[in-house]
């Protein structure tokens, strides 16, 4: 198993303590030369054939069963492709499908905006009799009945860390025969999950994050083995066709997860996300958790001693938080615009909270002690009063 | 202008010629060192902070912007991302939207199959009074009437190059008020194209043709400016929200053709193809075009001439091809593997169908006798009777 932490598995510049890997992760050493390798060698000496003979067209089934231990799901249970926005749309398609008679979709106001955008996209196509309901997350639980067709998640709160009981809400969910679909985004490479054990039906997520499959990297949907054959892929492109190549003008669904394809993947992102995952093999997400969760409460521990201007937004109990860290402070923006500054990039969510990603593969207790340091620094002599971080930028 | 055939624009490997140019272009010079800088300097060196400091964020903008005048489009109009099958969808999604008293799309026989597939997906999805009319190109305008909202054509056969005239269907269409969504898959970058003055509400299409971005390279949708801030985008994604980073609860599509964005852009993918498009500032289409005819005219002559055992599939009259040449041989795929294996890359479509990219850029005469030449020495000596060259690949 690899030692902790294994900063020499990444470029990070010199100088940067990098809290911000639950937004995105940092550049795997290899991936430079890989990419390069498969422009020179595979689109570049291969041309079309790259698609046979540098087995381009299985590539997203390949990188799916990469990612799939890492989620708990069996191999042939996870597909890689498009966007998580699009993954989402895709499994909440199929699972209002599955529920013909059932109207409502139950989510709730934790959950990353665009899966409630994707959602309500949806459901205003089908028709008003669809309805989304958005709930507290402390709501959840209770509104879950008979009218829900699927109940979609997202497992870690995108701005406090805090963390669902995915087995207790699936559960429930399935009392009252409704579909569940998680939301992974910031749980898979995060903390250990256990898709098939849970028995969710759909689960989604992107690899840009904790998995540093770089910016804009392929998402992955999971779909619960016993259904993927019957599942009804709205989404029906072409390569998720039974027969792509013999380009009939009827759609026939593929077998198993291949159905859940679309377009033509982005080789070029999948290549990087093949070798970014490569390190996976010798990470225990046992050992990784207990990191994280170390790191995280030694985080806690400093800035509250160090800053108490700033109030912890995650729930204490770390069992009851994902990967990351966050703090409320008025000035929270423009603190973070300094923090940056100053070699510590977290990032900023509105409208007062400061989000630091706990990543053990590249972070460890010197880089947490200093991140730390330099945060009281800001705080306490008001660094961030400065007219520069003031400033709001588009994407913080 | 650029002087034609521009090979040294590309890194095409010696011996080989490529005519498969409309199935998958190859790869620019630039490319490599961009994606590998893109790769260091930005992911690696700005880590988050690219989605600002390396403008990410206004990337699909940009980069469409780049492709717009090849397409005939104004600046603004044309948005990049996800793949065709999901830009078509979004199309089409968008068009039903547009007539709600209609139920019918119609296509035709010669569309590409995903297009078809992926609006078969959407209107099970709305319902069963929903229909996708299939009709044989020769009887699309007069099948078009007062009960279709939408006629949905690729407008360059994938098989045979024919090449429908955008504007008169289009007129045809409109005068029936029907929405026109055309397919540019086999047009981008093969021949001109007015999308302004054709006035048709939508297009898509591909990048990793005749534009060489790559495999897997996004793709793009054009709305015509008039209609572009009332389009109701079905595939509701943050990055299509009129303010992504407040994380509102609630979806309000963007200004302009911000709004066809869906989620977070594929910027390895994106930065490739923005460096592939920079070839065309110095590129005339009409020039091109003329060009693409002379060389597709010359080689029919000599396949004509040296290969009796070929029947042209693509229309004769040049005014009615796209930039490809089609032969249909009742061998075609054993013949193809055989020609591929002897240097020049073309590819097969069934049932038997050998096609041929026919591009300017870097494709001249002395390409064009030679190809023909080896075709010839292939068929009248039945070199594709060997064994290895009768297996069946998946992708062909």
């Amino acid at each position: 198993m690899l030692k902790l932490p294994a900063a020499e598995l990444f470029e990070i510049p010199d100088e940067t303590i990098y809290l911000d890997g639950n937004s995105l992760g940092p550049l795997p050493s290899g991936v430079t030369a890989k990419l390069g390798a498969m422009l020179r060698d595979e689109w570049g000496e291969m041309l079309i054939t790259g698609w046979n003979n540098a087995h381009w067209m299985e590539q997203p089934a390949r990188v799916a069963d990469m990612l799939a231990p890492i989620i708990g799901a069996p191999a042939g249970s996870v597909m890689m492709g498009d966007t998580l926005s699009i993954k989402v749309y895709q499994a909440l398609a199929a699972a209002l499908n599955m529920r013909p008679q059932r109207r409502v979709v139950l989510s709730d106001t934790g959950n990353f905006p665009t899966d409630l955008y994707m959602a309500d996209g949806l459901l205003k196509m089908l028709g008003e009799e669809y309805e989304l309901r958005v709930v507290d997350p402390s709501q959840v639980i209770e509104s879950i009945n008979s009218e829900i067709a699927a109940v979609m998640l997202t497992q870690v709160d995108y701005r406090t860390g805090k963390l669902y009981d995915m087995q207790q809400v699936t559960d429930a969910a399935h009392a009252a025969d409704a579909v569940t679909i998680w939301d992974l985004a910031h749980s898979a490479g995060a903390i250990p999950v256990e898709l098939e054990a849970c028995k969710t039906e759909f689960a989604v997520g992107c690899t840009y994050k904790y998995l540093n499959g770089g910016p804009g990297a392929p998402a992955f949907i999971y779909v619960r083995p016993d259904l993927i054959d019957s599942v009804q892929p709205a989404l029906a492109g072409w390569l998720g066709h039974e027969a792509p190549f013999a380009f009939d003008l009827d759609y026939r669904p593929g077998t198993g997860i291949e159905r859940m394809r679309v377009g033509t993947p982005p080789v070029m992102q999948m290549t990087a996300l093949e070798e970014s995952l490569q390190m996976w093999k010798n990470i225990d997400m046992g050992q990784l958790r207990e990191r994280s969760i170390e790191l995280s409460e030694l985080f806690i521990r400093e800035v509250e001693n160090r800053c108490p201007q700033l109030q912890l937004a995650s729930p204490r109990d770390p069992q009851e938080r994902g990967s990351q860290v966050s703090f409320r402070f008025e000035h929270g923006y423009a603190a973070m615009q300094a923090l940056i500054d100053h070699g510590v990039i977290g990032d900023f969510r509105a409208p007062d909270i400061m989000r630091f990603g706990i990543t053990p593969l590249y972070i460890g207790e010197r880089e947490i002690q200093r991140a730390a340091s330099i945060l009281q620094d800001i705080i306490s002599n008001e660094i961030w009063r400065a007219e520069k971080y003031q400033v709001r930028s588009r994407v913080t």
